[in-house]
């Protein structure tokens, strides 16, 4: 039983009836399910978290992109995170039975679709990449649906697929497929967004302090700020490492981390290795999760 | 579909060969999987735990209870973990699609099977007790073998079925229900038994630090001592509570804590618990684990 995780973000993090809309696509299209939705206001972006058969799951992220494209206009879209498009980024992550590199065909032939049938331009990302300059999703998104307008006309932005000009209303599209990571924000006060800024710039991986980290700073409601970043390799930089370097370097500062969150799902690995960490608890391995070792059986593995 | 979890804990952590056959016999039994044998060599004992349908389980205790009957002479077991038998205590745990309450029956059903079929005295404990005085495992255990072989005899200490005679070999075993709980050890230098067992005790519940936490002081090898918890609810008293509580206590002591460990499995909830607390995370639930979301897909729970 091949199971595919989709969790696609789109620019709607205000209009509640928007998000329940592409919600309901997705729930609508037989054998996929729905596990989570998260909206942002800040970030005015939704994120769904969906899993199924690779088809059914690629046929329910087609079928929200269409409704974005339809219920979000990109040309009056504000918001504190980075985004090209109604539907800014859909990743596809292999859960089991499958592996990175069906999931990066998956991606093309969404991909495919996506500008076949909604005419929006799509750009291939992580391991589904056409050129390595498109392999970090931030590289396709400084530019951000703005700046896109003018870029995607020169020859290194020319999209993988679609036209060379954005979707009036949608934007662009980023459909790729990479292993689990998790989107973590932690929360400042007394911190301006200057501060934010630098810490973010400091961490992350392009900064040189946490390798597989891509963090940005940016301001949110009630004068507090964010350092949000994506954990591509827990293995590699913990949630408890991101934490506690971000915290550190904010109380150098003189600000205080309010609290943090956690976007969408994390992976039993991602939370027993903080907490290995955390505990002085080496041993501790992802296969001591009780429901790991349940879904281990379900699908089938050898005792 | 029912399953439940059974985690039974023999006097025997120095024979390999005779884990084993524990082992062995558990995963012999239709329907039931093993999912974790842990052997510690100072305690002088093992832990499995398997699931599977109530029945299956229940029948992969009985039949490991014989096994241990044959192969474990309590008359000659040494070993720093308190105990009162060969198969010294067998916990139901409700997993999916069952109750502590249906688990307690089971428990007093495998309790009447033991003492009927292997001449066993058995006490009854946890959900499943059949008295106040005995809901609480330290609470039967604390004459261990040696002490209970008089006790047995006194009216207050009748076994709930079997003779009110220890069984020359195999002693007398707890059989219980309960929710599940974390077995954690945490590992200390510079502490001395005394020490360990002192702050064993102020932590305990019993001791008034904290609640649904039962601890003890052991010596093991290499001249350090540990401090041995069972964490009975982990929503009350986290992980992370626990092991820092006990970090600090040695610190002030001139001790340091080199490393711990979780015995046998812990579920989603435990880990994001202390994960919530150590990042100030404080929306991070178990419905936030992939793999939590799968088994509940897997098992049929609504959307």
């Amino acid at each position: 039983m091949q199971v595919v995780e989709c969790v696609p973000n789109f620019s709607e993090g205000r209009r509640g009836w928007v998000v329940d809309r592409l919600a309901e696509t997705a729930a609508a299209v037989e054998d996929v399910t729905v596990l989570d939705v998260q909206t942002d206001p800040d970030h005015n972006r939704c994120v769904l978290t969906f899993v199924g058969p690779p088809r059914a799951v690629a046929g329910a992220a087609l079928a929200c992109a269409g409704v974005a494209a339809s219920l979000i206009d990109m040309q009056v879209h504000r918001g504190s995170h980075p985004r090209i498009g109604a539907t800014d980024v859909v990743p596809f992550v292999p859960v089991s039975g499958t592996s990175l590199d069906e999931c990066a065909g998956l991606a093309r032939e969404l991909g495919r679709e996506i500008a076949a049938r909604l005419g929006i331009p799509v750009y291939l990302y992580g391991a589904a990449a056409s050129r390595p300059e498109r392999v970090s999703l931030p590289d396709i998104r400084k530019g951000q649906y703005e700046g896109l307008k003018d870029l995607i006309s020169q020859p290194e932005w020319t999209p993988d697929f679609g036209p060379p000009r954005l979707h009036p209303t949608a934007g662009a599209t980023a459909v790729g497929a990479r292993p689990p990571m998790v989107a973590f924000n932690i929360y400042l006060q007394g911190a301006d967004l200057r501060l934010a800024r630098s810490i973010a710039r400091r961490v992350r991986e392009r900064g040189g302090l946490l390798p597989r980290v891509q963090a940005i700073g940016l301001e949110v409601e009630g004068g507090e700020t964010q350092v949000s970043m994506n954990l591509l390799d827990t293995a590699t930089t913990s949630i408890w490492k991101a934490f506690s370097t971000v915290k550190a370097m904010a109380e150098e500062a003189g600000a205080v981390v309010v609290r943090s969150e956690v976007v969408g799902l994390l992976t039993a690995g991602a939370v027993t290795g903080s907490l290995a960490e955390v505990l002085t608890c080496p041993a501790l391995a992802p296969e001591q999760l009780l429901e790991a070792r349940l879904i281990d059986l379900a699908a089938g593995a050898p005792r």
